[in-house]
């Protein structure tokens, strides 16, 4: 495949102006005065993140979401995004038109264009980077919690990492649970709809990646304080609801909910006197928001189940 | 090697105030009003774009100054960067810190900062990507170059492909000259003393990192004009000079010296009445500059060698 070809016909319909049509190699962005641009990157392997086979749209969508997943907690309107991939020889001209077509209809839905990057090749597994940019007249951070906030929790949890599960063949699951779980886990909806919300009240949020106690862990550590998770608080789906209902140790089945991963739902800390404002203004977006533990002087995640604590956890910062 | 101790201790000390200590996983920019902001990406593979066995703080170093050649080209000044690494087990620990060594060293020596990132594992090579961000005043694109204008390029060319000739037993080189074109393909030197000129006097310009004909290309293609290269004026050092002599076919090696790629110079349109200052410029910055063809109407890259037309060579879009 020529990789000039590649370029020109694959990524330069999906380049904002700003990349100048990919014929250059670089984008130009002038200031915004007033408004801060924020910038995350994720990267996946082929093998490591997603299992071979899984149709390129697909890893090209989640990978694009997960970035806009870090864009949302920060209260940042997507802009723009770099790609690189390596291709191995195994992703053939479909397979990356598959992927190119992929970014180009999640790009769509979400407002953003492509501003540059680059396309390599390689004798390994595919291997796809993003780095995701947007605009925040107000961006909120993972430090500045403060003891007596209020911890809450956009949608539902554990649902991806059920997914991945139920697509393992574990679980128990209906057919059309699986189905819903299996669309969770790999299409996650980034919770763009909260920016104003959290703009207003959020003193300190981040996106869920690595499951609740993990990342509510690098909240904590990046605001200086500790945080309290009440297991029985969790959020959950109708699918997951009916997954734990049937274990036998409904602690340790809600903290393995609450630990494994792929969820891209927003944990927050407000303070106590916008509670109910939070969650009135999550209700008419369309976006719930849960109390799920408060915050307290200390470091690390606390975690409880109907008032009893529970052993400590390996929470480590988990890039996967 | 656990994730969380590699990032708070192998990065956390490279990182720019902009990016939280690496507390958070993204970097907030205030807008700089008057500035744009210019944005690029790279991406390398280990056994593609470097020897295995190379000594990873080259790899890193190479690869940050890879970016920051991007930089100096739009008349930017380096600001910061993010960086995704996928790492092989073979990685080890040591091999790990040397690669973060070297980025250590180079952010220093050219005053710019890590911004953030994502490291993961991989079954495969070594992986990894840069997105490198700087500003200017007025950054200079690849379009812009106009019939009539003159094409210079900085420093000395093909010394990056003799290095790599060099590194592989051929060329006949003595010791010394293999030392110092391998420091070239290794080390390129990021031509950032060139901004003022370039925002000065520059209508175009492009870093030159697939050979001289190939990129005067996507220069043509940018600006929508053609370009004439006059092999006989190339700049050429020492070694390189020695080189040709030993050659047969003089006109055929001149083109090999402008195809090779990894130069790492400085490609630029100037209008006729400017390259007198351009060259002075340059020379005062320690940075000689040198006419090697002309802008034209039309389409592509004309090649001439003492006035006779080269055949056309395949110049198209290479990443490598």
């Amino acid at each position: 495949l020529d990789e000039f070809r590649s370029i020109a016909e694959l990524f330069a319909p999906l380049a904002r102006a700003e990349a100048e049509g990919l014929r250059d190699d670089a984008a130009f962005l002038p200031a915004r005065p007033g408004q801060e641009l924020v910038i995350t990157a994720d990267a996946v392997v082929e093998g490591v993140h997603f299992l071979p086979g899984t149709p390129p749209e697909l890893v090209a969508r989640k990978l694009l979401r997960v970035n806009l997943s870090d864009l949302a907690a920060k209260a940042a309107e997507p802009f723009g995004y770099l790609l690189t991939v390596a291709w191995p020889e195994s992703w053939g001209e479909g397979a990356r038109a598959a992927f190119a077509g992929g970014l180009a209809a999640d790009q769509a839905r979400f407002g953003l264009g492509l501003l540059g990057g680059d396309t390599v090749s390689t004798p390994g597994p595919m291997t796809a980077g993003i780095t995701a940019l947007g605009y925040a007249p107000r961006a909120v951070r993972r430090r500045g919690a403060r003891p007596g906030d209020v911890l809450l929790v956009s949608g539902t949890l554990g649902d991806g990492w059920l997914g991945l599960e139920a697509a393992r063949g574990r679980g128990g699951f209906s057919m059309s649970d699986r189905d819903a779980l299996a669309e969770r886990y790999h299409l996650p909806e980034p919770r763009l709809a909260l920016a104003a919300i959290l703009r207003s009240y959020a003193r300190a949020a981040l996106d869920v990646s690595d499951g609740l106690l993990a990342d509510v862990g690098h909240l904590a550590f990046a605001s200086e304080v500790g945080c309290l998770i009440q297991l029985e608080r969790l959020p959950l789906s109708a699918p997951a609801a009916a997954w734990l209902a049937r274990q036998s140790d409904r602690a340790a089945a809600l903290e393995a909910l609450a630990s494994g991963g792929d969820d891209y739902e927003i944990a927050l800390a407000v303070g106590p006197e916008v509670v109910g404002a939070v969650q009135a203004a999550g209700a008419a977006a369309g976006v719930p928001v849960t109390v799920v533990g408060e915050v307290r002087a200390g470091t690390g995640t606390t975690v409880t189940f109907e008032g009893r604590l529970r052993a400590p956890l390996r929470t480590g910062w988990r890039h996967d």
